[in-house]
């Protein structure tokens, strides 16, 4: 009986992957860096060349092996077709069937947020759990939907990109989109730096923050110090994160939002903030979801993208 | 083997029943009063009463029935349990084991606006499509999740209600949910009519609305003949539903959004106005999503309920 799966997180640097047993213990991760030159076409290759020597290491046979999954950053169906990953310099194509082929082993793909909620339902922070909303806070802001334990890759790949919900109408600088307004030009790492940057601009107040950097992480850290401006950086945050998880909540009713990414390091207060804000705006039906930290870190990916060949 | 299946619709007034072929076609449909009183205690038994009535009458044994879904308007889970439902004076019980147990046939239940959308996928103007939005435009603004061919109830059956998503700061009046600036307040057939009513106080113009008792209907009447107080009302209702759409894409990311309910009647004129505004802030991944006006009208909730138990 096959007992293994292996989860691979293809990142623009590094490809992350792991082995795992199929009731989730992760028995190994190791790394290896990505190549986007010339298309990204050495990426599969090398992943395939590298599970494989992974199994000839520890004398694991091709029907040991539920299957490899794979999570990358760009639009992935649920055929596992990717619809270009900038990042990787990649086209479309099915990256489900190119990695099979490679490997002789059946593959599922999706995208790397997506993927990400996945694993932080399977053994992370919404464990337990089966309709979940992950909402990454990074550089940028991913998001991934779990419906009944399934993920919605959505019908071209872009399911869970809540990052580019449109929350503000006055906004005069485009996101990286294109768009103008989207969520994560506020509470991403980026856009919470913003905020504060303009905050301290726009007046003489003293403030801990001046002459830092201003990085999300200084304006935290400034929150936790009970400074008043970034307290109310704090309450903007909260404002307009709390508002658009009660928007998402109206669509699909979560049990719980996993909040995951670098922000999320400034812990539970930033919790407090969210919560705030999303029982003033949810509907009455959806006010009893959850919100908790993320867990697994960096290795969501490949414990999500694991659980995919387990479904 | 079984060939046939029942579609229920419990609405406030009437119950409306439909008989199916499980290729979808609709054998018969019927309708019998909804008994309110008593904490709405009867309404299950004459729906089971009228259903082995009609069974006895075609001659359908049980055996030939693959079962029998039922929609009902209120928060309904996957599991088949009702989380109250006002109108009918339903408090929280399971409506898919008590209906079975009159019926001895298996039964599967959803929320009526679900269900209408389910519907509509099925035989309806989402035909062809899993992944679809269904947005129902009545005296409030009810809303049906679908994701790859399966309806999303949500986890404490709120999936779905879009009508509750917060879309105005501003708003000073309550809705019905206790909230203040639902989207139901300015897209349903009241908010329209509300729309028209404040533009029409706060200036002189002239219109053709004026004298009139400002229904949707007259609004949309008034849009086709180029009222311009109308098309003032027509960019607004399109801006913010258009602006709502395109939040819901980012969380499933649809193929289609199917437009029912009494104001769709209006025709084609309304998808304009909502995809104007939903190319303007949707994200790019999702701009491909197609509008449609709903086919099935009120036979809907028979389609998608009795479609339940097909899957």
């Amino acid at each position: 009986m096959a007992t293994y799966c292996f989860g691979v997180d293809v990142g623009g640097t590094t490809v992350k992957l792991g082995l795992f047993r199929v009731d989730g213990e992760l028995l190994d991760k190791w790394e290896i860096p990505t190549v986007t030159a010339d298309g990204g076409k050495q990426i599969l290759p090398d992943v395939a060349d590298s599970i494989l020597k992974k199994m000839e290491e520890r004398g694991i046979e091709r029907e040991d092996v539920v299957g490899v999954g794979i999570g990358a950053p760009g639009p992935i169906d649920s055929e596992g077709t990717v619809y270009k990953a900038v990042n990787l310099g990649w086209g479309i194509f099915s990256l489900k069937k190119e990695l099979q082929t490679l490997l002789n082993i059946p593959v599922e793909a999706g995208n790397d947020a997506n993927v990400a909620a996945l694993g932080e339902m399977w053994k992370g922070g919404g464990q337990g759990y089966g309709n979940v909303i992950m909402i990454t806070l990074g550089t940028g802001v991913g998001g991934g939907i779990i419906v009944e334990g399934k993920m919605v890759a959505g019908s071209t790949g872009a399911g869970g990109e809540i990052g580019h919900m449109h929350v503000n109408d006055e906004e005069t600088i485009p996101c990286n989109c294109g768009n103008y307004g989207c969520l994560e030009q506020y509470v991403s790492a980026t856009g919470i730096s913003c905020m504060a940057k303009e905050k301290l601009a726009a007046s003489d107040k003293s403030s801990v923050l001046r002459g830092t950097e201003v990085t999300a992480k200084d304006v935290w850290d400034a929150v936790k110090e009970g400074d008043a401006l970034a307290l109310e950086v704090a309450e903007e945050f909260g404002r307009i994160l709390g508002k658009a998880a009660a928007s998402i909540a109206t669509v699909v009713n979560p049990e719980i939002f996993v909040i995951g990414g670098g922000v999320s390091k400034a812990g539970s207060i930033l919790i407090d903030y969210i919560q705030k804000y999303y029982q003033k705006y949810a509907f009455t039906g959806c006010r009893g979801a959850l919100f908790a930290l993320a867990k697994l870190g960096n290795d969501a990916g490949i414990y999500g993208s694991a659980k995919l060949v387990l479904e």
